[in-house]
């Protein structure tokens, strides 16, 4: 050990890979990737797979992301995005200050009900990218959660795709008006709601927003933050 | 006019009314009333009906809330919003700073799609409190709308209830999480998403919210705050 006990370790995050390693698809990961990249902090990903729970069972839990900072295991995307705001304070803020801090929780919320959204129209698609050793456990985990075979989720996609897109006119009317949600830079609030988008692009080719829609111009600039750090991952043109 | 003109003259507000005079019930004129009381700015309000256009002609467009400052007339409700918070930065600020300027945004959008969200299910009910001049105005633009009969539009408010609750589950949550969406205290973001639920408690008897709906608890923390403003107007137990 030496020093070392005394030295900043780079932290790690446990980060859900598919069958490539480097394909990383999970919509709460992609939040804590990108706030990490906001606040300026080395991170070393470790790719995770949906049945390796004995890997993050220090965190008291089963699900990534999962982020260890020294002696600390931390779960749940929003409590890590708190976790880093606190433990950090000199890096830029991923909430803008307090008010900020709480205006935020809502845009946390408002990416889960989109991965609920989203869920119907990818979720075929997302079992064929899972790593073979997941797959059992990914198909019966969702069908239990759905109450249906997922080839029967999907089947009516199309006919579900007009209600899916109007559905998300507040958003689009908020990204006519504004770069980001955040305003004229990305905060934590346009990195929660990214993440369910991204999750989509990377194991769907499924066209979820149309080429001119302004969520997917938004979406694309915040793949480019960050020296395109959300291309860093194999990905469809959807 | 003698001192009169070097004086501050206390604001004026154009406040839609219904054939009560007092019956306020705008969606977006509830916003510019909360967010007025919590900048401590007076305002007189003047009750108008939807077909008074030409009372305020003055601010170039047609629909209320239409706020007179001095020689200024201000309409759109995020407009005047940004302008309070503008013209009277010693006054409590509606939004927290420039980054929280920029998250409330999305609240004003998601406002205005609860008021598209609600309409199908109390409209008829909004008609029958419309004042006599304004009933023939209000039917043709709304029909026009819906591109329906209101009789028709509200015909399977019933069926579609469940649907309407469920899509607020991402407020909900949040709401389960911190008294208001602007944290322990309310802000603009939490009057512009009140405005649609007012709105409706002003109207209808329809019963939107069940009575242990966290956002029912929530409006009535609002319907509580600036000594019960939001009470100052007649409304339904719903």
């Amino acid at each position: 050990m030496g020093f070392g006990r005394f030295m900043t370790e780079t932290m790690r995050l446990f980060d859900l890979a598919g069958a490539e390693l480097d394909r990383r698809f999970s919509p709460y990961c992609w939040r804590i990737r990108l706030a990490l990249a906001h606040k300026n902090l080395p991170v070393e990903t470790i790719p995770w797979r949906f049945t390796e729970k004995e890997e993050i069972a220090p965190s008291g839990q089963t699900l990534v992301p999962v982020l260890v900072d020294g002696d600390q295991w931390i779960a749940d995307s929003w409590t890590i995005a708190n976790y880093l705001e606190d433990k950090y304070p000199n890096s830029p803020s991923l909430f803008g200050g307090p008010v900020g801090r709480s205006l935020s929780r809502h845009y946390s919320d408002i990416a889960d009900g989109l991965v609920r959204a989203i869920f119907p129209f990818i979720v075929l698609d997302v079992l064929q990218h899972v790593a073979e050793k997941d797959r059992d456990y990914f198909r019966a985990s969702r069908e239990k959660r759905a109450n249906a075979r997922l080839e029967t989720v999907v089947s009516d996609r199309d006919k579900r795709l007009p209600d899916f897109r109007a559905s998300l006119a507040s958003l689009r009317r908020t990204l006519k008006s504004q770069p980001f949600l955040g305003g004229d830079q990305p905060l934590y609030a346009d990195y929660a709601v990214f993440g369910p988008f991204q999750w989509a692009r990377c194991t769907s080719p499924y066209v979820l927003l149309e080429k001119d829609d302004p969520i997917r111009h938004w979406r694309d600039r915040l793949l480019d933050c960050f020296d395109g750090l959300g291309r860093e991952t194999p990905a469809y043109d959807a």
